[in-house]
């Protein structure tokens, strides 16, 4: 199976699976709100935590269906947390996506209420996960949590607003970015492992490929921001020159060979799984993609 | 040990480990979320939640500490409703138990981020949890999340907001309200019995006891709202009179026995529990309370 026959795959599964989810509810009274989540939910997207997980499952030879709660719960986080970055109070965006942004088009109470019901049901849908052991689901709603919260990308969301005043040191700019994308792209991978069974070595090289893919990921984002179009993105772009973003630290040239460098290391770091080709062929066209 | 010293060593024991429990996280650079989160979490309050939770724990036979994770989880899902409630795209509060709101201090931002932050921690303590079984632990997880999400308290605050244009019927206040305030007061009874691995007939009635309590304790709110002093209540009072509350569609006489109804038929469902006289003293003290 070619690499965009297994991604669409992937996304065509995550996709129904988290329609399914919300159609069930439409007769309650609160339509509205699953018409708001639904919206965000539905707009397409990489949808690259969902597969990170499914592969992760797979990699460590089981069927990948089995990560499916988790895949849709780590995209439900990551949907919510779009919602509330793009808010008045916060970046202010008017468009995500080539669409008008949450609060454009539910108003910002509905918004905020329609991020917090998909950061909560999140945990109903992890909870859904078939596993043997009180202690593997203990782990996964804890690596979840960890990854989503204070610890994780709120907690980096906070750096990344405190150090907008002035400019930051490496150490500063690799604290937030780990937190911001490196979290929950670590808690994809680590439950994709979770789903399985996998053991604790896996777990460990899982968390460590996240952390150099997020930056890896985080990198390339900065330089599109740079480099990319309005029309290739899907959002305004060259709006990052005032942020602590890893080009105005590091400039173009040294940012290009960052990429290279952690998208090997994160290769490296799959040695220990079966069945890697998909997952090497998907980082490096990460690492040249262009939106 | 009386009503008053059995409810003071709870609220100290839950204010203790919600303290600790942040304390150690102090040293992370996003200080300042961890504040944010603490004003709210430690600004006092009935701590009526972890109250239930720990007396259904004890209520089933078992040592009530058990249920510390979980009246932990939902304290912290109740104060970050509330932090988002003032926020001031919602009902735009500058005060809060005679504190100033958390926007009010830290700004709009980090108090959306506050709140998202107790809210993702609060299923990180939970799965804290020393259950014996999966299931049990999926259960518990399940019940947190769709008391609080989109089924539950979020759904209920979706239809509070779309309600504020027209009068409502008893049905429709019913539906709100038993969304609002009853879900996470029947997440707190259920996980209560839960902790404590009660029986499916324990479980029940806990639903059914949190049902009647939280209606009770909304309508008893509503009359305070009405006769109630600024003073008693730390807030600003008969601001609810272009609300749909139970005393607007009833009336306060009417209010006045439905409390006392609804109390009773809490109590009746206590019939399945032992050491039933703390609960019940607690549920008649908050049907005739002043604040």
């Amino acid at each position: 199976m070619s690499l965009n026959q297994r991604k669409a795959e992937y996304i065509q599964h995550i996709e129904a699976f988290l329609q399914n989810w919300y159609e069930r509810f439409k007769t309650e009274p609160q339509k509205l709100l699953f018409d708001a989540m639904q919206y965000s939910l539905l707009a397409g997207g990489k949808r690259l935590r969902p597969i990170f997980a499914f592969e992760f499952c797979r990699m460590c030879g089981e069927s990948w269906e089995k990560a499916t709660p988790f895949a849709a719960a780590v995209e439900m986080i990551h949907t919510y947390s779009l919602i509330h970055d793009d808010l008045p109070c916060m970046d202010n965006d008017d468009y995500r996506r080539g669409r008008l942004t949450n609060h454009k088009v539910y108003g910002e109470a509905m918004a905020v209420l329609a991020g917090d019901a998909l950061l909560t049901d999140a945990f109903a849908v992890a909870s859904t996960a078939e596993l043997k052991d009180v202690r593997q689901l203990s782990l996964a709603i804890s690596v979840l949590s960890e990854c989503a919260g204070s610890l994780g990308m709120v907690g980096g969301q906070v750096l990344d607003i405190l150090s907008e005043e002035r400019q930051c040191t490496e150490e500063e700019v690799l604290a937030i970015q780990s937190r911001k994308t490196g979290a929950l792209i670590n808690a994809a991978c680590t439950l994709g492992v979770i789903a399985a069974g996998g053991s604790e070595e896996q777990l460990a090289a899982a968390a460590r490929f996240a952390a150099f893919t997020g930056l890896a990921f985080q990198i390339r984002d900065d330089i599109l921001d740079k480099i990319g179009t309005k029309e290739e993105m899907g959002k305004s772009v060259g709006t990052d020159d005032t942020k602590n973003t890893f080009v105005r630290i590091y400039g173009l040239e040294k940012c290009e060979e960052m990429v290279c460098d952690y998208t090997e290391r994160a290769i490296r770091e799959l040695s220990g799984f079966s069945n890697t080709a998909f997952m090497t062929e998907l980082i490096k066209s990460l690492a040249s993609r262009r939106n």
